[in-house]
C-alpha cells in the first residue's frame, strides 16, 4: 500500500471510527455473540489475493461490533473503567504512523525520551517523591510480575546470575491480602515462588483492607519456621471493593523483615492526580515499586501501565542483557528501557499519553475525575438511603458494591436473585455491571468512570438497578 | 474530545502520516540525536490546559521525526526487518477505534476469535501441523519466556503450585546455542534456572549452527552430574548470521532427556510462508513451543508476534487464574488468552494481522519476500566476488555477514577499519547497516528485506559499501 492509497483509505477509516464512536451510546453495552459465532463466519483459509478495504469495513460492522463489549458506553459499569480518549487514540495512530522500533535508546530516542518525560510529569502530577523513575508496561500484571522478579532477586542476592532460584536454600515467601487482584498470584507463581510460599493475609472485615497486625504475625511465624520474607504486595484499590491496603503501616513491617513492597494501585493510581485524594495514599513512597494503569480511568487507552521504581540499578541488574550488535556509545548517558521489563521490542506507547495530556489537559481530568467520584457517593447515598438495598463496602473510589436483600431471602436464595436480576439488566444492553463474591456471596459491583458516563446515566442506572431487581424478585 | 473533533483531527493526522511515509526516503536513516536532546526540548510540567493539534504535530515534526530511525526507509539494513505495511497500520487504527478490551473471552468475543482465525491461517501458510495453536504476544522476548516457564513447570511437576523452584531439588538446565538471542538468557534467567543452569552449546565453526553432538554430550553430562535438562532453544535463523538449528536432530535427542523444545525463529519464521523455504524448518513438527513475529519480515506492525504451543492444557495449567468476577458460563466453549500470556488485558492485535492480510493478499506478501531473498543472494555473490571483501556466513535467509578485510589487516586493527566504515556509512544517513561481533571480530550484517527496498536500493548499498570502506581505508 502507497501513501497515497493509505491517505485515501484511512480517511474512510477516520469517518468509521467517528461514526462508531458516535453511535455507541445506542448501541448494547455488553458483547452479544454465541462462542463460535465469529470465528464461524470467517474464511477458513487466509486470502491469496488483495481484498477491499470497503469488504473488511462491511466485516467490522457486521461482524465485529457486535462481538465487543463497549467499554466507552455511558452504560459501562462492569469490571473497572477502561477509557480511550479520543485525543489518545491519535496518540496511538501516530506511534503507528512512525512506527518506531524500540529496542534501544538509539534505535528511536524520541521514544525513550518522551516515555522518560511523561512518566516524570506524571510523577509530578501524581505527587510521588522525586526519587521515583517510571517506564511503560502493557499491563498492571506484567508490572507486578516485573517487579516480583525484581523482589526475588533482591532477596535472593541476585541468584539468576549463580545457581537460580532453586539455588536457594531458604523458602522466600510473599504477601498479599485475600483481596489482591488475579495477577497478583500469577505473578507470584510465575516468579516460582510456589503457591505454598504466598499468604493471603487476612483483611478488615469491614474495610477489607490488608490488616497488618496479621501481615506482622504472618512474617513472624515464616521466620520463625525458617522461611524468609520477600515481597508484601498492598493494593491500593482492591478489584472487589477498591478497598486501600494501610501502606503506611505495612512499608514499617516490611522493611523490619527485609522485605520489597510492591504497591498494586492499577485503577486508583489516576486518583493520585487530586491533591484531595492523596491521602488514600498515605505512606506510598516508602515502597519499592507502584503499578498503575492510565489506560483504566485516567483515559490512556489500552496498553498503557506505568511501574515505578525507586532502585533502577537493582531493576536493571535483574533486566538487562546487551549484547554487542546493540551497543551504542551512548549506554552510559541514556535509559535503555529494554532493561526495564520483559520484552526488547517496545512501541512508542508515550504518544498516547503525551496527545492525551497535551490535548485534554490535566485540569479537565481532574475534573472527569471529581465527576465520577460524586456520582459513586451519589449512587452510594441513594442506595443506602433505600430500603432492601445495601452498600457492602466503604465507597472511597469510584466502584459501588452493593446487593438487593428483600426480605426473606438469604443464602443461596439471595445469591441467585442476585445473579438473576445482574444478568438480566446485562442482558438489556443498557447497562453493564460485574456480579463478583465478597464474603462468599454474589454481588454486584457498579464501576463508575466511563468517560461518557453523567449523572444523568448514573440516575438512570439506579432505575434500571431497581427495576430488573423487582422484576427479578417476582419470578 | 467528541467523535466530531476527533473527526476532523483523524484527518489531519492520517495526511501527516501519508505525508511522513512518503518522505522516508528522503530522511535519514539513523536517528541522529544526542543524548538528553529531545527531553531537553520539552517542558518539565505537564500541560494544565488543553493545547492544539497543529501544536503536537508542529512538535512531531521538529522535535521526534529526527530522534527515530526510520526503519520503513529503503536504506534500512539494520537489526532485522521492522516492517509496518500500511495495511496493518489500518488495522491497528481500527484496533484503537473500537477499544476493545480483551481480559476474557467474553469482554470481547471478536478479540479472541478473530485472534484464532488469524492464528490458525498462519498456522496453515506456515505448513505446521493442525495440532499447533496460537496466539499473539507482544515479541519473542515474551513468548520464549512464556515457554521457558511451561518448560520449568514442566520439567518441575507444575511446582508453582506447590512449593515453586525453589523447592525443586534437581537442578534443571536449560540448553541453547552460543549465538542465541538475548532474549534467550533473560528469559532462562528470569524463569528462575540460574546463569549456572544455561548452557551455551557450541556451533558449528562455518554453518554456525547448533551441534548437536555437542548438545548431546552437555546433556549426558549434567545427567551424569546429577542434573536434569529441562529445555533446548533452538534457533531457526539466528540474530547474528541466520543461521538454522538443526531441529530435526535436535528433538529426538530433547526428547530422549525428556527436555522441552522451544523453537526462536523470531526473524525467520516468515519465510516458512514460502513452500521452497521449508526445507529449513525441518522438523519444525516435533518441538514444544514456537515463536516468529509478523512484525518483522511480514510486515505487521510492531506488536505482534507469534507464540504456538501444542499442549495447551499444560500452558493453561501454568498461566491461569479465574477468579469469581471474570466468570462465565462461556467458560468450557472458548478461548481464554489470558491463559496463555502473562497480560491480563490485551489489545486487539489480531486486526492488524487481519487487516495486512487481507489488504495486501498472501501473493503479494509472497512475492516480496521472494525478491528480498533474491536480493541477498545477489549482494551475497557481488561480494564475494569482489577481491578484499568476504561473506562470512552462509546466506540461507536475507541477511548477508560481510567484511571488507585489505592486505595486511588484520586483529584490532580490521576491527577499528570495519567499525570506521561502518560508522560512516551510518552517519550518511543513506543507509543504515550493524555492525556485530562474529568469532571475537567485528563484521558488518546487511540485513535485507524492509518493505521499500528494491534491487536498485542493494546496488546502491554495494556501491556505498565500497565507497565508505576505501575511504576508511585511505585515512
Amino acid at each position: 500500500m502507497t501513501p497515497e492509497e493509505f491517505r485515501a483509505a484511512g480517511h474512510q477509516l477516520i469517518d468509521w471510527v467517528a461514526d462508531h464512536r458516535a453511535r455507541i451510546p445506542d448501541l448494547p453495552v455488553a458483547a452479544r455473540t454465541r462462542p463460535g459465532e465469529i470465528s464461524g463466519a470467517l474464511p477458513v483459509h487466509a486470502p491469496q489475493e488483495p481484498e477491499s478495504l470497503e469488504a473488511v469495513l462491511a466485516d467490522l460492522d457486521a461482524i465485529v461490533v457486535r462481538g465487543v463489549t463497549q467499554t466507552q458506553h455511558p452504560g459501562f459499569y462492569g469490571w473497572f473503567p477502561s477509557n480511550a480518549s479520543l485525543s489518545s487514540v491519535l496518540g496511538d495512530i501516530a506511534s503507528g504512523g512512525l512506527a518506531a522500533l524500540g529496542i534501544t535508546w538509539q534505535s528511536a530516542p524520541a521514544l525513550t525520551e518522551i516515555e522518560q518525560v511523561v512518566t516524570e510529569w506524571l510523577r509530578e502530577l501524581t505527587g510521588l517523591d522525586p526519587a521515583w523513575k517510571g517506564a511503560i508496561q502493557d499491563t498492571a500484571s506484567t508490572g507486578t510480575l516485573v517487579a516480583m522478579l525484581a523482589a526475588r532477586e533482591r532477596a535472593s542476592e541476585l541468584s539468576e546470575h549463580a545457581g537460580g532460584l532453586q539455588s536457594v536454600a531458604q523458602p522466600l515467601v510473599v504477601y498479599s491480602s485475600a483481596h489482591a487482584h488475579s495477577s497478583v498470584p500469577k505473578a507470584v507463581l510465575l516468579s516460582g515462588f510456589g503457591s505454598d510460599n504466598l499468604r493471603f493475609v487476612d483483611v478488615d472485615p469491614t474495610t477489607y483492607a490488608m490488616d497488618p497486625k496479621a501481615l506482622e504475625a504472618a512474617m513472624a511465624a515464616d521466620v520463625a519456621a525458617g522461611r524468609k520474607p520477600a515481597a508484601v504486595i498492598a493494593a491500593l484499590g482492591t478489584t472487589g471493593t477498591t478497598a486501600f491496603d494501610p501502606v503506611a503501616e505495612i512499608v514499617p513491617i516490611a522493611q523490619r523483615y527485609g522485605a520489597w513492597v510492591h504497591v498494586d494501585a492499577a485503577m486508583a493510581g489516576s486518583a493520585m492526580i487530586l491533591p484531595e485524594m492523596r491521602h488514600l495514599f498515605a505512606g506510598i513512597d516508602g515502597a519499592d515499586s507502584i503499578v498503575w494503569n492510565p489506560h483504566k480511568w485516567l483515559g490512556t487507552i489500552l496498553d498503557c501501565s506505568l511501574l515505578y521504581v525507586r532502585d533502577v540499578d537493582h531493576l536493571v541488574a535483574c533486566m538487562s542483557t546487551t549484547p554487542s550488535y546493540l551497543r551504542s556509545s551512548a549506554d552510559d548517558q541514556v535509559v535503555q528501557y529494554k532493561d526495564w521489563g520483559i520484552p526488547l521490542g517496545r512501541r512508542f506507547r508515550a504518544l498516547k499519553l503525551w496527545f492525551h495530556l497535551r490535548l485534554e489537559g490535566v485540569e479537565a481530568i481532574r475534573e472527569r475525575l471529581r465527576r465520577d467520584l460524586a456520582n459513586a457517593q451519589w449512587l452510594a447515598e441513594t442506595v443506602a438511603a433505600e430500603p432492601d438495598w445495601r452498600v457492602l463496602a466503604p465507597v472511597d473510589l469510584q466502584t459501588v458494591c452493593l446487593r438487593h436483600e428483600p426480605a426473606g431471602l438469604d443464602g443461596e436464595a439471595l445469591d441467585r436473585h442476585t445473579l438473576a436480576w445482574a444478568d438480566a439488566l446485562n442482558a438489556s444492553g443498557t447497562a453493564f455491571v460485574s456480579p463478583s463474591k465478597l464474603d462468599g456471596r454474589w454481588m454486584v459491583r457498579v464501576s463508575i468512570g466511563a468517560e461518557a458516563t453523567e449523572r444523568s446515566d448514573v440516575e438512570g442506572l439506579w432505575a434500571a438497578l431497581r427495576a430488573n431487581a423487582d422484576a427479578a424478585g417476582t419470578q
